[in-house]
């Protein structure tokens, strides 16, 4: 089954840093992959046509960071924060005791939810993380409900050391390195460990990495989001995939980061960058200073935009969002933005079948309401998603 | 032909600055207006019934500052903007440009295209300004398609000098009050001037305000937007129903605003309130420092929330991203943002039959794709707008 997408007004393909762009082009599709890519005029036939005249083209978005499996909400503890009342909610466990109580299918069905709204509006790879469940059982099940939605599922037993071993975080690590890594090994394809005071130390991250990697885990850190510290230097340190939030850096952090970067997508079949993944949307529902992009950008480092969907800091699942929020408040140009959201996440994610509309890339695909992708930053908050394509299905 | 609405979680009626917040709520729509508002078990029949099944639900959003009718987009002006570059564009007379030279077709599509990604998003009430004609034809046309779509039509041919007057501002003022105001008469319910340096002074903006007044408009201001200003003081002191903006304010401008407050919705049959109507959007898509919405709020003084959008400064169509941003930027409470968005927007249009909930006004709601007005600003970006009844239709 094949299908030719054509007269796109402005297509990104992300086959460089510049995005890529060209005017006039089509795209052919063949069953999940993408076939074609060149001028429309010279497109080749297929079984089915979707003209989208004139729109702009863009890879479906890479959302690198999420954590989508939990129940409840925390809507009036937001609202209490945004009027600078003092908190007094209980935070990620507020979170962990909702969904540890609810049943399997009330987690499925949110979680489910929420992956519906993301496609809805463009995003295609999700990567999705535990961390709600801070036991065997519960962080078993939500990486076998993840697992069910997408292949980037992610082992976060060590969000938070959970009440009941609040006075020993280091027999909690063992539980973490000991029967639940064991359990979730099966479903999960990275670990995570969040590296910050009042959550775990260094010593005690580099427990959790090392002995997710002995188990074959990929790595990614939480790191230098509330104040500085040695997550990023961790991440780079163990070969991360990526370290998030970033907010937090020093000289060192920068240049460990830069260090590691690549130019283009694996070109040499190898990825070994800790890609810097910036979350603005826990800035914005947090009232925090947003992360340095262009500190970051400038000295060479690899940026991914991801959501950080979660009830707690940041419950929005808009990339477009991101996009307008990387522009307005973090300098990133609106091509920056738009990379970093679709081949940074790409990245960060170490994959080279997404985040790029180049032959034999998946076919995930988003049309826009809009001539060009700077409109993802020009018209925030607006709905510009017009369709979807994930790997080849309109969604 | 009427609709029970019920199931409601969370239903926001406006009956009160508190939004008149009341839960497990049903309504009953009579054609186009609301017939019956009360507890969901005691609920009449009715001939048709839409569950909600615990969803929020609110009054249509009340949009009272938009830019609608113009033709081409400056997407390239915006990129340069955030990129620090120097300003090089012709800002609003780019659009008269594009705007004079395109066919009624394209205006008319360009237009309904705005309102129908507003309605999809809720908003079911659109002043819609002129202003990127500012000669006698253009004005008109571009009125003639405001009031096919609207009736809340506003008359801006003093948005700035066009370039054929460049030198002589009076003259062109004389043209607005005389020929454009004579001919725009049949199209348009209020008048507005732009009041600002490099657009015009405190006399012009009397002038054009008067004029108005005396052919039976209704009287809006844009000021203090830039700088500090005659705006706000003027629209006071010439019953303005709005002062858009509202930036840069002195305590003069805040007490005066706050002199013309009354506490509820035409309760005694007639309006005297001059809003501060408060434009975020603009702020975000200018990296401009937001308005103070607390003191106003704390002043007493009325509040109304607007989406401001046009192609150059504020290209959103999104109240819902406007009240995140209200919140976030602006530090109203989630309540007061709402109720800006809609009972704000109301006053703002000297309106009572739209912005609230009860029996008698337009059946005009929102059901959310969630439990609570707070998802609004707790959810920034997400679609949240699942169905929208405009007149009693569903859209
Ligand atoms: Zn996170
Ligand atoms: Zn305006």
């Amino acid at each position: 089954m094949s299908l030719l997408v054509t007269n796109i007004g402005e297509l990104v393909t992300n086959s460089d840093r510049r995005l890529g762009l060209a005017r006039d082009m089509a795209v052919v599709t063949e069953n999940d992959r993408i076939a074609w890519v060149g001028p429309a005029h010279r497109a080749p036939a297929a079984d089915d046509i979707l003209d989208v005249d004139g729109a702009a083209v863009l890879p479906g978005f890479v959302d690198s960071h999420t954590h989508l499996v939990f129940a409840g909400d925390r809507a009036a503890e937001f609202a209490a924060r945004m009027a600078g009342e003092p908190y007094t909610g209980g935070g990620i466990r507020t979170t962990v005791g909702a969904t540890r109580a609810a049943p399997d299918s009330v987690l499925r069905d949110n979680t489910t939810r929420l992956v519906t709204e993301m496609r809805r509006q463009g995003t295609t790879t999700i990567e999705i993380k535990s961390g709600y469940g801070l036991n065997v059982d519960d962080e078993v099940r939500s990486l076998r409900i993840a697992a069910e939605l997408t292949s980037e599922t992610t082992f976060l037993g060590a969000h938070v050391v959970p009440a009941e071993h609040a006075g020993d975080p280091w027999k909690y690590v063992g539980q973490v390195v000991g029967p639940m890594l064991a359990a979730a090994r099966p479903y999960a394809k990275w670990i995570d460990v969040f590296c910050e005071r009042g959550a775990f130390d260094e010593d005690q991250a580099r427990t959790v990495l090392a002995a997710g990697q002995a188990a074959g885990l990929g790595l990614r850190v939480h790191g230098n989001q509330l104040g500085p510290g040695p997550g990023v230097r961790l991440a780079v340190e163990m070969g991360a995939a990526s370290v998030d939030h970033c907010t937090h850096l020093d000289d060192a952090d920068v240049d460990a980061l830069a260090s590691t970067a690549i130019d283009c997508m694996c070109a040499d079949g190898g990825h070994s960058t800790t890609v810097a993944t910036l979350l603005p949307g826990a800035e914005f529902s947090t009232r925090s200073p947003y992360p340095d992009a262009r500190r970051l950008l400038d000295a060479g480092v690899t940026v991914a935009l991801a959501t950080d969907c979660n009830p707690g800091s940041s419950y929005t699942s808009s990339m477009p969002f991101c996009i307008a929020l990387a522009v307005r408040e973090m300098r990133m140009t609106p091509a920056e933005a738009v990379w970093a959201a679709t081949a940074g996440g790409a990245h960060a994610l170490r994959r080279d079948d997404v985040g790029r509309i180049t032959v034999g890339a998946r076919a995930d695909l988003i049309v826009l309401d809009a001539p060009s992708h700077l409109h993802l930053a020009y018209r925030p908050g607006v709905p510009l998603i017009r369709s979807v394509l994930h790997n080849g299905v309109p969604q």
